[in-house]
């Protein structure tokens, strides 16, 4: 493409990154695998953010903040749990700098040690479980249903824009409850929220299902995941939720006085997504043009372009601009008009295509005359002319096509690239092609880790209302009661 | 009080602290000197949060985020800064942990150390302008207005909730301008804009003007501020807007080229405000029954509370209640019908006055047979009976009424304690009981902090629009040009 972006047929990766790059939705910053996030990038997790927020407060959560630092002691109190969390991670091991003399630069003040490190929070279950421990005396106290919007820290060795930084934003949702049945319905719940995010605001579809032990968060007794399929087949896990048993009450002794006054453990639920997300939105629907966006969470869903020679035309295309401008605002449609006479209408053009503004509407003096506006829809690049008068009348029903469109678009995607097979050189095959494949498996984390090894496939999930089926076990010939899906994953 | 809160005039710290606790706004965590946000402390930072964006947007602003770590080079490269900012902070020295095969524990991992420590942003300049120098190149770029939502961290020794945490939420905008004026301007306008916040949503009056040399933000050349009295009468810096002229640009190298194609440094302000602003919201409006909130801030503005002997009556009271709930609900105005049986009214009463919910409405049957609901305010706690059928529609103009009393209030209270002296004695005497005192100064940094010294009592500001006045130094008796407002401040 003349505007810099590598097709996704030669290089999907750096396609990819010239999206982020080009779109200007984020890019690396001096820290190791810190990302900055643009302020387009950043209107759209406020878009994502704001939707799932009123989501969880639909269903009861409320919002706290708890510390970023955990120490370090908290993470030997789970044992599971520290293996999976406190490996790579920032430690904080001195509060104070000063000014060295001979260098005349700063350096650490090794006076100022802590005595004991602290962890930049990679999840929180274990300083907020702390916490709980004050808030939860009696069955009155149940359910606790907190949410948490705040940055994580993750030492990852290889970073990429969104999908994986040492630092992302997140959501990380932590509930306590009286009873076992309470906190598998909650975490079944959130798995459905997010579901239905993904589904019919990002108009991406997922399955949805059980992680299998191996691919389990460490501290979960069940983690329940929806994945997607990216467009070069692979799957992106897209959000968590897990039911975390006792486990976290057992590591902070959270007990609570039952109706009957007698003392129990605590049951808790823990899911989040995060800034991943963004990465995943991009990868679904995007093409070699630029970013395509569900409208849904477009910060821009509709942006008027004049066409013009005589500066004195755009006055008169101005008050016909104005008027659609209103009208949509009026509807609640965020629009831009763009008259900024410092750039010609190719340039505009191609810039919100880039950025993935849904509509996009081209208005001149031979229109106004014909009382038409040409109309490109940013998903299929389909051009119309529609009537002045009434385009803005069809905008929201147009928006809904779109949104319904790219949806369509990515499960077709879906559907065609997900195979069943019960032949071993035909799966890895398809692996290395790129898509999902439901096939038997034995149940062991050992066959599990096999198939990794020689394919770089992990089982996605155990989906949701699996049917039972008798088979055996793609690798190991051993019987096997259920298809799972495997795929490549980011 | 019976609810256990400490009188203001018993030991005002106490009830400070008594009301955070029993309001359930934030408690101490694990983490010395950070705090947990409970869910209802971080629902007045929400409405905070969002009426402060909204405004910042409607002034063109856009929010981005940027890394919670900075390499520890950046400091040196402000000479100013450096001293102001980068000595107390969080040092993060390694990146990962491992177990300790002898004692079985976890522990920092001597291989995995840093070569060059990160400092968890006290505040973001350095590592924005990092960034603003691959953003910015010709003045087309300019301005860039961006606002970050996020947390940082100074490592303070004597901590507060809210008002001095070792981490803290806050927003910070910074931006880059072309010109002195435009940067001027901006900082300018954003102190109007907290200004515009402090006084129309807090309900908190404010001094506007700047900061002496002394107490400027450390890299600007100068700091615009906001400046509350509490009910103790001592100041409370509640937001700060900096003009940072190019001192930033010069020490991260951003240049633009202007119009004629000339390299120039580009012009910058910072401003922020934090969760410090729910201290201020506590102790300016609050009293001895708990907390008192401005009804545009409340997250709740109005409860319903059921009074009955007979659980039939419940019934014939629920639907009179849920009339109102509609009402309100449609009119955009949160409201709570508390009809839970597990306690008892006078429970409720206490409950909801501690939190500071605006207006409480009881029904009883004796009520309804009379056409009426009881109506509690709760900044003056008078009672009134309305007319049921009319009371919904009352409601909003009675918020008004709330919210334009508790301004009053706050501002009867801090220019009753207002004084103006040319008296050292009188100055230290009110100094020590608590006000603002409008003195002469001579205008040296030496003076201020001898005053400071042997008073407590800083600077506050030099208000905007100070009228000049020919007097003498309120210490050193040296000619002075200007009264300047001194007090005790948190």
């Amino acid at each position: 493409m003349a505007k810099g972006i590598t097709k996704r047929e030669v290089n999907y990766s750096q396609w990819y990154n010239d999206i982020i790059q080009k779109a200007q939705l984020a890019e690396n910053s001096a820290v190791r695998g810190s990302m900055v996030i643009k302020p387009y990038g950043y209107a759209i997790w406020e878009n994502m953010r704001d939707q799932l927020d009123k989501m969880f407060k639909a269903t009861g959560h409320v919002n706290a903040y708890f510390p970023l630092f955990i120490p370090k002691s908290f993470f030997n109190k789970e044992a599971s749990h520290v293996e999976g969390f406190a490996k790579e991670c920032a430690v904080v091991t001195h509060y104070r700098l000063k000014n060295d003399e001979k260098s005349g630069k700063i350096v650490v003040d090794e006076t100022a040690k802590l005595e004991e490190e602290l962890i930049v929070r990679p999840t929180s279950e274990t300083i907020i479980w702390d916490s709980y421990k004050r808030w939860i005396q009696s069955y009155r106290d149940l359910p606790i249903l907190v949410n948490q919007w705040a940055n994580v820290v993750r030492w990852e060795m290889r970073t990429r824009l969104f999908l994986r930084t040492a630092e992302f934003l997140w959501q990380e949702g932590h509930t306590a409850h009286a009873t076992k049945q309470e906190a598998v319905a909650e975490a079944e719940k959130m798995i459905g929220i997010y579901r239905d995010f993904a589904e019919n605001y990002m108009a991406m579809p997922v399955l949805v299902g059980k992680k299998t032990a191996n691919e389990r968060f460490a501290g979960a007794d069940d983690t329940y995941t929806i994945e997607a399929m990216m467009q070069d087949g692979k799957a992106l896990q897209s959000g968590t939720s897990h039911f975390l048993a006792q486990n976290f009450a057992k590591a902070f002794d959270v007990k609570f006085a039952n109706e009957k006054g007698e003392l129990e453990y605590v049951w808790a639920s823990s899911w989040g997504v995060s800034t991943r997300l963004i990465g995943a939105l991009i990868m679904a629907h995007s093409d070699d043009n630029g970013l395509v966006l569900p409208p849904k969470l477009a910060p821009l869903k509709v942006v008027i372009v004049p066409v013009y020679k005589k500066i004195e035309d755009l006055k008169t295309i101005d008050t016909y601009a104005n008027k659609i401008v209103d009208t949509l605002t009026n509807a609640g449609i965020s629009v831009k008009y763009d008259n900024d006479d410092k750039f010609k209408p190719g340039y505009k053009f191609a810039e919100y295509e880039l950025k993935g503004v849904p509509v996009r509407l081209t208005l001149g003096m031979r229109d106004i005359e014909n009382n038409q506006i040409e109309l490109v829809r940013r998903d299929t690049l389909e051009k119309s002319f529609v009537s002045l008068e009434n385009v803005a009348q069809q905008i929201p029903q147009l928006l809904d096509d779109i949104q319904a469109s790219i949806y369509n678009k990515a499960k077709d995607f879906r559907d065609s690239h997900t195979y069943t097979t019960d032949n071993w050189e035909e799966f890895k095959t398809i692996i290395e092609k790129g898509g999902f494949v439901n096939a038997h498996w034995d149940g062991t984390t050992e066959t599990e880790l096999k198939i990794k090894e020689q394919t770089k496939a992990t089982i996605r999930l155990i989906p949701e209302n699996n049917q039972p089926e008798s088979g055996k076990c793609i690798l190991t010939g051993k019987p096997s009661k259920q298809r799972v899906i495997f795929a490549k994953a980011y």
